[in-house]
């Protein structure tokens, strides 16, 4: 096989295999095919897909991936096990699995740690390195290119660093391409990787390659710490996603290799596409993306100390350790009581309105969130509401569509099991009462369809909206359903999206009025003149 | 000043102060207090409280402070600023205010950055070094400690080495104890850091701190490559809190100081509090734990994989990099199709059923499990849900001490902007039909309290339980008001608390059901013979 530039350094992502195995991910064959564009899509050299044969929706994975997904940058890898003790590796069901899932590159995970071969595999030290040599052998003579993923490795070289250097030869003299050392539990911190990792470079000559986990918060920094000390391979996982604490997150990997260490390990462009690919794929594993996660976070380029927003306005490089558009991130100014005026005329002008000239208003508006954040409200995640405040206070009187006279909602559970949802509105638009009444899923559904059905005629606009994100947050954990309600949600008219805000003390007044503000925004974006 | 123990490491916590600027904090008077006390109990040995004179809100937390916490471990800092170019630090009020606020130790920020100095501080290099030195000065000669926090030092030395050594050389002449080096941008990786860390320790002979921001995810790892270059004090805020990507993670650091590398650096058996302290420092904050915290997290020792659970039944340690018992955490397994039979064994051990005799149950379990999983249910964070599951399986009936009928609520938004929240149950109990109707402050109180109702008479034992805990997530993000929404209940009688979890179109459905085993698992726990 001749090297392909892409071969000298391998970003070998394992998000299907090891980050599915996070508390709370749970991925269907279409979530995983759906991650693996993404994944192929953002550049990274190798896509680690399952365990075919040993897990059958990975199977299928293989089947349907190599018969729908057009990978343009990515190689597919079964994960597998080495042979079982005292059994040929052709004779191994679980090893002919992986032949079966045509999947040109094959990951094979074996024991290091001596006492991992003794108590969990229960063989002799002796048979383990014959069932690593026989299995890499075997599918390379099959013609599939082989690493191996050398489990528990650091915690095996503390006890007996003889025996994991013999593992990683045998693989490596069997034709392994790469051996991967697995910090399996965990524990490292970064100058022990270096350590070993060079030691082990020196002993075998085998191509090294990294697998962290983040059980002392320093997966990253041990990922970087083992590519210092020469090795070329580094296993993460797409927003750290992984058992227990997690693994080495792809993203600030491959953002630090490229950007602090000048390194190219991806496609070029690929790292702009970064914050987008990390959001997406949240979306699909259903978990919300974190929004302080290095680089791809909302967060990550967020200010709201009064201190630095005043000084940003010089010179935002001198605060920032990066350009957030490398990384398809933005720098974002928080509207909070904490910032301030300088952050209000920031915001002001990253919504293209300039407050620069107008003190008392910004003073207004200040004081304005002060009140609101008291009782609950948060404008950082609701750019919408917080300009229609700003618009309030700028012009006097609300931006408003309609005036709403009483509304209810009713949820029955009926004796078959059935739910009933209904909800009436009874609204004022451009002089007329409308009085109107819908069926949903859900209370706020319905409530969100009756104000469609009573507001369409009037406004046609309407039609194009669509909420596309719906979230709760109870504000006060400790008082059980008592709590206060803060609702965000999303809508978008196909375009564009923005979100609104709604605080109550129950979930459907506060939906009621973050839908309140997402019509008013989304008809005030179409144009349409404030009416009431 | 005699140098006791404790100063041979400084572990300064500032989570009221830099913590605070993190995106979605904002925290009273009495949030500071709060925590402070749960730090003090930690045994950090250094609480930066704020800045006084610049912030009312820290003014009186000053105040408060000194009057009201009996600190045991901990001395208060006071932040604050060098004086302005100009001004004598004895007439600037800022400086002035440091000394009203009592605390007995000052931290000073100081541009160590020559473009910082020019263009944000806007005065000459030479100023900007005798306000360190002046204000250093006149704050030890009032009797104070003084430390001095180089603001973006690490990217001041990239352009200007010897300047941001001279900084720290005015700050140790002048009398601090203390100069921290800042990577206030967060850029850093662990060897750069290192590396400047040894160069300005050799060139200045000051005592050397670390400040690390998480922009590249290497704060904890940057935190300890200081400490490994001779810095003897760490700056970090509890669960890592802080602007954008936040501040080096105070529990990883000294987790790792202490049980990595040997360091005593906390009272005796402090470490053993960390995972209760970080829990109620969130708590505090009004930010969920995060459950992928290092250490402390709840799924830091759990365990889904089957491969790993059929194997920690041989020897739980080597699957865990320390004992979990270390940090005041615990081994958990989940409960999930993917692992399988194994953790569903182990699962019924750790709730005290022994399932190992059983295969047939064992698979039924599984089977139901994955069934609720695929409907959206999870049982990871829902230990009472699925204990009332697995007893259905194991009796072959339900436990159950009521039987719904039907039931409605109906929240109304009146004219006159109140809300009015009613609810009706129909229910069957011991023989009996009961219908009872209840208001509440939204429709989920009406419900639990129309439950009540109707059900305190022949289970005077609920009139013990309390809703503690209500989490809503909606599952299906994209879907806007139509998905589905799983609600999360935790209830406590007083002595311990218990978990369930409801699934349905609509989070008023899906609250009752969390809300019907919530009190199925109460009275099953407190005895009561399970009817219907």
């Amino acid at each position: 096989m001749t090297e392909t530039p892409e071969d000298r350094f391998h970003v070998f992502d394992t998000t299907l295999r090891d980050g599915a195995q996070r508390e709370g991910i749970n991925l269907s064959v279409s979530d995983k095919l759906a991650i693996a564009r993404h994944l192929d899509d953002f550049g990274v050299g190798f896509i680690e897909g399952g365990w075919p044969g040993a897990v059958p929706r990975d199977t299928e994975f293989f089947r349907r991936a190599r018969e729908e997904v057009p990978f343009r940058n990515a190689e597919l890898v079964a994960f597998g096990s080495t042979r079982k003790a005292g059994v040929r590796a052709e004779d191994d069901p679980q090893v002919l699995a992986l032949l079966e899932s045509k999947a040109p590159v094959v990951c094979l995970v074996a024991k290091s740690h001596d006492r991992h071969v003794e108590l969990a595999l229960r063989t002799t030290l002796e048979e383990n390195l014959a069932m690593v040599a026989d299995t890499v052998a075997f599918l390379r003579e099959q013609g599939r290119r082989v690493f191996v993923d050398c489990e528990h490795f650091f915690d095996g070289y503390k006890g007996n660093a003889a025996y994991a250097k013999q593992v990683v030869s045998a693989a490596h003299e069997a034709g392994a391409e790469v051996v991967v050392l697995c910090d399996t539990n965990g524990g490292m911190l970064p100058d022990g990787v270096r350590d070993v990792v060079a030691e082990v470079l020196a002993a075998t000559g085998a191509r090294l390659g990294m697998h962290a986990q983040d059980d002392t918060g320093c997966a990253v920094a041990n990922t970087l710490a083992a590519v210092d000390a020469g090795a070329t391979h580094v296993q993460c996982t797409a927003n750290g996603y992984g058992e227990r604490v997690g693994n080495a997150n792809l993203f600030p990997v491959v953002a630090a290799l490229e950007l602090k260490r000048g390194m190219k390990v991806l496609p070029d462009g690929a790292l702009r596409e970064m914050t987008r690919i990390s959001h997406a794929i949240a979306e699909v594993v259903n978990l919300t993306p974190s929004t302080h996660q290095p680089y791809v976070g909302v967060s990550a380029f967020a200010h709201k100390a009064g201190l630095h927003a005043s000084a940003i306005k010089v010179d935002p490089d001198l605060y920032q350790h990066i350009d957030p558009e490398e990384v398809g991130n933005t720098m974002r100014m928080l509207v909070s009581d904490m910032a301030g005026r300088a952050s209000v005329e920031l915001k002001g002008r990253e919504l293209g309105i300039d407050l620069s000239g107008d003190r008392a208003l910004v003073g207004r508006v200040v004081d304005r969130v002060k009140e609101q954040e008291l009782k609950g409200y948060s404008y950082e995640a609701a750019d919408a509401s917080f300009e229609l405040l700003l618009r309030a206070e700028a012009d006097g009187a609300p931006v408003r569509y309609f005036r709403t006279e009483s509304w209810r909602a009713i949820v029955e559970d009926r004796p078959d099991g059935s739910h009933a949802n209904e909800a009436t509105v009874k609204l004022w638009a451009k002089g007329e009462r409308i009085v109107a009444t819908a069926e949903g899923k859900g209370p706020v559904h319905a409530l969100d369809r009756a104000l469609r059905v009573a507001l369409e005629q009037i406004y046609p606009q309407l039609a194009e909206f669509e909420l596309v994100d719906y979230k709760v947050r109870i504000l006060e954990g400790t008082h059980g359903t008592e709590s206060t309600t803060r609702v965000l949600v999303t809508t978008s008219d196909g375009k564009s999206e923005w979100s609104t805000v709604g605080v109550a003390d129950n979930v459907i007044a506060a939906s009621w009025q973050a839908l309140d503000d997402a019509y008013a925004y989304g008809l005030l974006r179409a144009g349409v003149e404030s009416q009431e």
